[in-house]
């Protein structure tokens, strides 16, 4: 968050791999650290840069490869984009290709400012359903989730302690776009725990060891879903911090559901009164 | 499939990074050509390993780095292996992370004989669950599908036309073992359809615009539920020869689900009666 917005508006054509702009896109898409410092996040392709500007998000630079300046709506998102004060960069598909380090880039690459929610901004009314999860690792899991997330209406995700980077540019294609809808929550456990005790609908917590089948809770709403890290699942300390610790039925040889597929199952099962055709 | 396994039992200490079998290991990690010719694959990590050789899945090397040759269950991993056969290759950490292309190697890695289904394998008998999928594309989709498909205690996978390699190290490791429980079957469109019409039980695909909630149908067995391509979902055609269409509702903004996220919604929807804590 260091600099300020450059809001100028303007198209400036890119050929050389070392310009200085062509670094700073290549850092956000390589280097956590270089978002988290700069509050700066990349996504790729049209999906994604059209998603991101209906929905709102500030864009900062949108660089357009060859097909892309033939491309109407790849224009018109550069457009509104500019008159948003964006810096739109024209670019070759060889700058393409070393700013988002891939052989076929996609046409178009937005950098965005991003956007975290504290924890006293969530407000658990009386009808909605979060998504707490406890120091995810995997960026496709997180992306896939909020994505989910998105699809059943949820109020928004959680992310405790130290968890992925949501701004990733993995994490970001798996939210195929949800991320720019689904609120997210950055928080430490203390924090958390403290939103635990005076959560007023159902907690659940998801546990190998869980003792109530999925399918049993009424879920009244709010409703808080909280999902452990992949290798470990919830620690001891947060899973006793749970009102009811579910868990998810298993036949075969599996030791344990994809995170992002176990929180899918829940979700649905969660809004299973709700969700119709 | 062109060399014959080589079962000698032996160990042997590789140093170097030129050594045949290095580059051997190499090419199966990097390149689908390369696994395909040769009929073998790499699984990487402890458990895996320990996986495979439970469930009696022939290897061909066993590769330990320093750390493994001082770990009880690695040490009785390779002598299992050495005593079916296998040639035991002790490496140092340089080697290992040449082999597996990876900056923090896992402490072991395998090199097994693929083991692929055919279509007249299967037999739907009266209490089966199979899952097809056209065309999927993404190697952690698939192996996620694969361990789900284990989870539920489904009696296989089948993979239609041109399918990500489910032998591929990222599919592999997302299936965190089940690829060496549950069957996977190779086949082409036009012969699915020929199983789809002759299938005595429930065949439902999914599909966007399908007219059935995924929770109405009664999902008598045997079940054959057929899942698209991730882009495009299934082929105009493979939904037209799907007896029922479902689809999962949703809110929000997403368009779709994941793949493997809808496949467990679907797979635990299907098997529904028959999983209890």
């Amino acid at each position: 968050m260091s600099d300020k917005p450059k809001r100028i508006g303007a198209v400036k054509q890119i050929t050389s791999h070392s310009n200085p702009l062509v670094k700073e896109i290549k850092g956000l898409v390589s280097q956590r650290k270089h978002r988290t410092q700069s509050g700066l996040f990349v996504a790729e392709g049209l999906k994604l840069v059209t998603d991101a500007l209906e929905a709102g998000w500030v864009v900062r630079y949108l660089a357009l490869g060859p097909e892309a300046r033939e491309n109407p709506i790849a224009q018109k998102a550069a457009a509104t984009a500019k008159a948003q004060g964006a810096l739109i960069l024209e670019v070759n598909t060889a700058v393409m290709s070393a700013m988002t380090r891939k052989d076929n880039p996609q046409m178009v690459v937005g950098v965005y400012e991003q956007k975290l929610h504290q924890l006293e901004d969530i407000d658990p009314g009386t009808s909605s359903v979060w998504i707490a999860l406890d120091r995810v690792r995997d960026p496709g899991n997180l992306g896939t989730i909020i994505r989910t997330a998105d699809a059943v209406g949820a109020s928004g995700v959680i992310l405790i302690d130290d968890c992925t980077d949501p701004f990733a540019v993995e994490t970001v294609r798996a939210t195929m776009g949800s991320l720019f809808h689904v609120p997210v929550v950055k928080t430490g456990a203390t924090q958390f725990k403290g939103l635990l005790k005076r959560w007023p609908g159902t907690v659940a917590g998801t546990h190998l060891e869980g003792s109530v089948d999925y399918r049993e809770p009424e879920y009244g709403e709010p409703v808080l879903l909280v999902m452990g890290n992949e290798q470990q699942g919830l620690s001891d300390e947060m899973a006793a911090a749970c009102k009811t610790l579910i868990r998810i039925p298993q036949a075969g040889q599996a030791d344990s559901l994809n995170l992002a597929v176990a929180t899918g199952i829940c979700l649905y099962e969660i809004r299973r009164p709700h969700l119709k055709l």
